[in-house]
């Protein structure tokens, strides 16, 4: 028996590694989020068990019973692939699934994945990192694991690059936090939706506005110099059909 | 003609995305730094190009002359993949290298990678996040692009990960900084060399110590809590072959 967790990557199927495909390809079940685009859940085996246990807000499945029902297929069936988008391990609670297994006596082999958190700003044109412009990036999350918030102090300087997944919601509040840490009004911000997927979508715009601006989840939210640059110029299909 | 900045990923070939793959595959010119593993080099056309544009310390070429490099090939073949470990854009300096491109009149499409900064810790069984341990992650390089070194003001919180890239002959400087800074000096560190591939070989120990560690570049620093987690397990052959 072998199971794995494995990063699906950021959306566009072709964006997974060639590990984590030849494992999807293989799988007897796969257990996956609601971040895994249907792209890539296509190249699934027809006969194979797929489970979607993606958590929406107030409703169940809890990590809790993911890990259950991960250990309990991970008993049963001789491959299971527990697929993430993005990287496992960054946001993904892999983690914690990787210690429920390990308890069960199973060890889970991870694959990681490109992630959203630096590629989703890539597929608007923005470099997380670059000369004269950003010497680092912050990766944090909006929404803290119990509803707690994280304390944005340290985190506001201007020679990094901050990027926020599952910001959406509390966008107003980041905002107002990095304003009072110092990071100026007119820094400029990006919220990339749905990175590499067809129905991508770049809003830009100033750290002051971040609160009023439309938009929707699943988004990566970019805060830094780094928001304004735009090294795309290629044709929207490339973006999500491969080269 | 069209010119690709592409991430080859961390290290084992198999940690390339599908769209990598197939460019690596496709290209009449490859044109490729050190970071670059051996087992993705394989996997290009026998009659294709192949270029080393590695620098190294006191050596050219320069980033000038690589763009020059880079300008040149892809005004006159087809298709020129521009081949960089890990994340073209995170410290790859991808985006000059675009903007050298667009000034000569060409769009090259991106196409994102596994970053080491992220995956190099994984392939030691280290998270960069993890409930309750680490709620985020900062990347910053150890050395700047003008030897000028950057300041570690803000950067200790401990509930954050800090990954370094490229900072091995730093390393002395950025710990007496980070303990400066009020990290701890029994934070844990890991130093993670030659991630993915035959030769991997991870140190743990703490900060007060990382100045005195026997490692060598290339090789991905992490300091944090999570630096003594290992949700590894697997075999070595697991990492570096594929599953």
């Amino acid at each position: 028996m072998s199971v794995y967790l494995v990063g699906a990557g950021p959306g566009a199927a072709d964006l997974m590694t060639l590990r984590a495909a030849r494992l999807v390809a293989r799988a007897d079940v796969v257990i996956h989020d609601r971040l895994v685009d249907a792209s890539v859940l296509a190249t699934v085996r027809s006969d194979a068990v797929v489970i979607d246990v993606g958590k929406r807000r107030g409703s169940l499945p809890t990590q809790r019973s993911i890990n259950e029902t991960l250990v309990d297929f991970a008993k049963r069936y001789e491959c299971v692939v527990r697929l993430k988008g993005g990287d496992p391990f960054v946001f993904g609670r892999g983690g914690e699934e990787w210690l429920a297994l390990n308890e069960a006596g199973l060890v889970a082999e991870v694959v990681p994945g490109v992630t959203s958190a630096l590629s989703g700003p890539l597929a608007a044109g923005i470099p997380v990192t670059h000369r004269g412009v950003s010497r680092g990036v912050i990766v944090i999350t909006g929404h803290g694991a119990n509803g707690d918030f994280i304390d944005v102090a340290g985190l506001s300087r201007g020679d990094l690059t901050l990027v926020i997944l599952m910001g959406v919601e509390s966008r107003a509040r980041l905002a107002r936090d990095l304003l009072e840490e110092g990071r100026g009004a007119d820094t400029p911000v990006a919220v990339v939706e749905r990175a590499w997927t067809h129905r991508q979508l770049t809003t830009r715009s100033t750290l002051d506005n971040l609160a009023d601006l439309d938009v929707d989840a699943p988004a990566v939210i970019v805060v830094g110099e780094v928001a304004a640059l735009d090294f795309s110029g290629v044709l929207e299909a490339a973006r999500v059909g491969g080269a």
